[in-house]
């Protein structure tokens, strides 16, 4: 039985508006915000009221969906708005596949009109419920055992519909009694595992202790993580995997330790259009996101910073894949072609 | 000709007191603060208002001196005063070895009385200076063509007595225009890289950003840095490496990428005692320096954190020790004893 950890799902539809929580205002407070036109919505992916690889997916999805309500209630055409919108959610940020996913999804069915296509994107928000419970079932059994855990940025149920991906293996892990202790990365620069993460393990009851990124790979040598789970923003052809910045550098430290490094992600973040990581595109962001925190600048004045919002963690160090549908082993048997 | 980077020297001896620059102050003010005793060098140690390896040798050496000028002033017993405050100043931070190696240095002069003592600390202090300089000549040699440097924390003029260790090299391929671009990896929890590293390279004209502790790894991977250099808080006879948090993941990644790593560290530094790394005293330090942010809970507030204030880099993965009087190849041909 599913238990919600969170008021209302991280995006939801209602009747002809996307509601979301605003994830930038967590942990300090749980804001509800209702998005009526497509700009609203990029505007909040932008700035990452809403985030997350399989939340995108939903949210290009969703905007597709709502530029169509707006379009048909205003008498324009419906088919040239939805193709318009699935164009600027795209943009919003380039380095994840799920939004460009949900997004074309909905845009193909322009031709049914505004109920077509709203129904394919409640259809997928459904089947990310779905995939995100059977990531976690998935992913939990193989990695029976392993009771102590590092995760990175947040690949929860606020970067997912309900459960997520990386935090939904360890729910589950959890509610089978097999956890000891979670390592939350904090995730710099905007500190998605120190407010999201550990928020989100909080109202589940699971232990867990907050740690700098720097101390991952130290943690890891020394002996005290049985594995490593986290997310993805897209999965290249040959098993490349893109995420939040600092995840290769714990790949590297399982690998050397000899743990597993598991990706949790759905079919969806799998891009057989990207050949190698190499050609993923790496958003850069804002550098005052590194130079300033809460307003407040810790750097000097004269120092400029270079933000990448993601890195690369090559296809030899992931030990597993684990989607909604088959588990991966990229250094063996790596097949993108969807099952 | 030395120029300084500072108004005044990191930690100074002035007559018969010490004075240090407020490190914790830094970016935003330059504070000049005067000790008198050993319990107030202790607690500025302690906050790490004065912090790095050398300085800490320095800061040692001239706590001992301190007690002594106190004790002989007001007619105790100098001899048990001077062993009194060694014991003291080593238990202040566990993890560097500089601290202890200047305590116990001028207090085995003990017999001497205050003068032999503070004769002790001022030699100190300035074979400090002799041997920051040497490192970087010596450093930028070994480094010559490398444009393109990340350094973690500060090992700068602020973790020494003028121009430290890891940014003298930086400082003297700087001078012999060979520098392009130094990445600054912002250092959490406390943010030495962001405050104090990214300060003193901006004093010098160095070009240089500043990024998260995450991005490092994925910057050596992705082929745009040409070297790591950093400093070291205590060096084990097997040749692995104690140094702040953080400074493994470097390691690994730039092992893979095939590109030095470099430790810059006075002989100092090198613990005759201490048989590996894993018999390190690892600090752990207040989970509130993790859990905060310029005073501000980030985390939620039933959240706990686990805050190591250093990683052990293992000897494999240094391509060499740079001190002041020679190049110690670890995976080859490491050796301990003093030259």
């Amino acid at each position: 039985v599913a238990r919600y950890v969170l008021p209302v799902r991280t995006i939801d539809w209602n009747v002809d508006e996307v509601v979301i929580i605003d994830q930038t205002a967590l942990p300090a407070a749980e804001r509800v915000v209702h998005l009526r036109t497509v700009d609203e919505l990029v505007d909040a992916i932008r700035r990452l009221s809403v985030r997350g690889a399989m939340a995108l997916g939903v949210a290009g999805a969703l905007g597709v969906a709502l530029a169509a309500c707006r379009a048909d209630e205003e008498g324009g055409n419906v088919r040239q708005a939805a193709e318009s919108a699935a164009a600027k959610l795209v943009k919003a940020r380039p380095t994840a596949v799920n939004l460009s996913w949900g997004a074309k999804r909905v845009a193909a069915l322009a031709a049914g009109g505004r109920s077509a296509m709203v129904a394919e994107a409640i259809r997928i928000l459904e089947e990310d419920v779905t995939a995100n419970r059977a990531i976690g079932e998935r992913g939990a059994t193989l990695l029976e055992g392993r009771r102590r855990i590092l995760t990175h940025c947040n690949a929860g149920a606020l970067a997912g519909t309900e459960w997520g991906t990386a935090l939904s293996i360890i729910r589950v892990l959890h509610e089978r009694g097999a956890i000891s202790e979670i390592f939350v990365s904090e995730t710099r620069p905007l500190l998605q595992g120190a407010r999201l993460t550990a928020w989100e393990l909080g109202q589940m009851g699971v232990p867990h202790r907050v740690v700098v990124d720097g101390a991952g790979a130290g943690l890891i040598l020394s002996g005290r993580v049985d594995a490593v789970v986290v997310g993805a923003d897209r999965i290249a052809r040959n098993g490349d995997v893109a995420n939040k910045i600092g995840t290769v550098a714990h790949a590297l430290a399982a690998r050397r330790a000899g743990i597993p490094f598991i990706v949790a992600a759905p079919e969806s973040t799998l891009d057989p259009d990207t050949e190698t990581g190499s050609s993923i595109e790496i958003e850069e962001r804002d550098p005052n996101e590194v130079l300033c925190f809460a307003g407040i600048r810790v750097a000097p004045d004269g120092s400029s910073a270079l933000n990448l919002a993601f890195d690369v963690t090559p296809a030899d160090l992931v030990t597993a894949i684990v989607t909604e549908s088959r588990v991966i082993y990229p250094s063996a048997d790596y097949i993108l072609a969807r099952p």
